[in-house]
Order: C-alpha cells, then structure tokens, then sequence
C-alpha cells in the first residue's frame, strides 16, 4: 500500500507557498498519495492567477538582503513589490520551478486539493477565481486522511 | 484504541489561535485522544480572558484587507485593534465560535492541555490568570505522549 | 528499535530558532533517532556565528513586552537590536541554553543536521561560514527518513 502525506498549508506568501508545493510534488514522485488541505491565508495558492502572491521583507531578520534594509524603508509603500520581484528573480536565476509550474507537477500526480469551505465563506473569496481541480471541504473531511498518513504537516 | 492527536501551539495571534483549537475539538468529536501543548506565544491561549488576543495585518500580504492599505498606514497607532475588530466581526458575521467557546468545546470532550512551565518562567506569566483546566509541563512530558500519536502538528 | 523525530526547520528568528533545538535535544535524549532539515530561513542555524540570529517585535501583538510600544516605534532603526538583546538577557536570567549550547547539545548526542542544498544555493549561502557537521541535501533525501518517522513538524 502506498505511503500518505497530508499537508495543512496556511501560509499564503511567496516563499511559505513553496513548501507544500513541494513536499507534495516530491511526495507524488516517491510514490505516496497526498492530499493538501489549504485554509486561512494558503487559500488564495489556489487561486487560477497566482501574480497576486508576495512577499514580505517586514518581521524576519533571518531573511537574507541583497543590502542591508531599515525596518521602516521596508515598510515604505512599494517595497513588498520590490521583495516580491528579487525574489522572483532569484528563483528564476536558480532555476527553481514557480508555483505554478510546481502546481501543475502536482495534479498531474495526483496530489488532492482540498480547499477548506470554512475561510472561502469566511474571507466570502470568489470560487470561480480558483483552479477546478480542487475539492471543498472541512476539518473533518481532511482528518479522515490525516489519521492514516505516514506524514502529517502543519505550514 | 482510540487514535491520537498531539498539538504543539506556539502563536498567539487571534488567527493562528484558530487552527489549535478547532484541530483538536474536530478530533476529539471524532473520538481522538488529544494534548495540546501551549507553549511560546501560544501560552496567552490559555488565560481566561482572551480578550488580548490581537491580530497582527503586518508582514502577511496574504491577508484579504476590505481596502488596499500601504504597510506604513497598517503601523500607525490602533491599526492592530482596528484589523483585530473587523476579524472578529468577519467571524460573528459568519457564525464561527469564538476562541471562549472552542476551548469550551474541547475541555467539555477532555482535550488535555499543557502548559510549558519554560515559558510560564520565562516570560513571567502570572498562572492566576490561567485556565484551571491545564497543567503545567515541558517537551520531555509532552513527547510521551506526542511518540504514539497518529498526528502530531506544530502550530 | 528506536523511535525517530524528523523535524523541518524553517524559520530564523531567535524565538523560532529555539525549537527544533529544544525538540530534537529532548527527543535525543529520550532516545529517539533524530534528523533536522534546515531549509529557509532555517538555514543560518547552521551558521558557525549564530550572532546574527534576531528577533522582531513586528506582527507579533501576542509577543509579551516589557512595556507597551505603538507598531510604528517597533519600526524604528535599532528596535530588532533592542529586542534581541531584551530576549537573551531574559533567557540567561531564566537559565535557558544559549541555541549553540542546544545545538552542541544535539551534535554531541548524534542529531543529524541536513543543510537544504536549493537553499543554499538560493540565497548563495556561503557553505564554510558553515559547521561541518551537516549534511547537504534536499526535500527527497529527507523524505526517506521522514516517512518513517513516529514524530515530523515543520517549525
């Protein structure tokens, strides 16, 4: 029988958004069926159009600058934009895969999408702004799975 | 047997206090055995008053604003209690149960929760304002348990 | 056969740095055979010079401060500095371990310690500012020791 994975992705930044993409792409290729319940602020990861996605310098001195940043120039208005787009460029010069590209890896693997009907009542987001290839569900639903998976994380 | 479910909670803020709470009262429904571990910022959990339990719209553009808001105006003065209130609306409004009413919730179905004394002394809390209904322990206590869970989440 | 802890390490505050520490020496000494992935910001744990390792007040309201401060002044130059020195001062006082006497701690006790080599790579993190004692390798490598994991977090 295959090994499981569930994943809880709550983060919904651009660089907190990579790792359930890819846990779970790289889970599907050694074989193990996964699911992702998105909930709270991973919602928005499956939204069709994933350019609204970013990035904040603001709160993590651990995150590594091109030059060193006052706190209060990273909260300038733009400068999320500004993060967002070296970033990008970053991951991109590095030849790691965007979130789509990861995304698209996963379903082709059958990684399940679960979208928690709570937060898209809750934040009332638009259903029809994110990807077909997701189901809707609660707490309950993913605890099914959840119980039984050899893996079991909280983003 | 019953399944098992072991929580380490470590946020405080009023959304990432969401998930331990509604984690563990779904799986206690379900008839998991479940500890929650309270520990660094997610020890304010347990006061009997959570009234100080604050959202934070800093750092976090994946949070669903009513209006765009530059991060400088999301620093001024009274802007954490003015986000704070509109969440606790957003969640009256679409009748989800408030923090008072999870703990309830899980206390009435014998979730057990611990409170790390580590954090209880380094952070000088003041046990009065605690819950009764927790007790007082650190990882070495919390891993017994945590060992044979089904699922085990950091929060 | 010994239990097994596989714990992914994301995060590089001082607060956030603590846990996989306090986790994976806990786990050791209860016997258990441990991994650490550090990815992320997770990384420059590993660094030989955990000087740079800080804190931020900012987006934290649960964080306890001494005493009151508005958002914008927790923006100002020198307030992580603050801070980070506030937060150890309280941790000597309280005898906690200094996170490179944890993580001696963990090496001493045989806790193995995986660098992410796309993080490295990411953010060209320079491997001799490193501690030999690590490994380099990625989300697969991990996998294989995770999936047979009784406890695995992502902190």
């Amino acid at each position: 029988m295959a090994k499981k994975m569930a994943l809880i992705a709550t983060k919904g930044t651009l660089d907190m958004a990579y790792p359930p993409f890819i846990l779970a792409s790289t889970a599907a290729a050694l074989g193990y069926e996964v699911q992702v319940f998105f909930t709270f602020y991973g919602l928005p990861l499956l939204r069709k159009d994933l350019s609204d996605v970013k990035i904040s310098p603001l709160a993590n001195p651990a995150m590594p600058m091109p030059i060193p940043m006052p706190v209060l120039v990273q909260a300038l208005p733009g400068m999320e934009s500004v993060a967002t787009m070296m970033m990008k460029q970053k991951l991109a010069k590095h030849g790691v895969a965007t979130l789509e590209e990861l995304r698209d890896m996963c379903l082709e693997m059958d990684v399940k999408f679960i979208a928690c009907q709570m937060t898209v009542d809750l934040f009332e987001f638009d259903k029809s702004e994110f990807i077909e290839q997701c189901e809707y569900g609660g707490a309950t639903t993913f605890m099914a799975f959840a119980g039984d998976a050899d893996i079991c994380l909280f983003i």
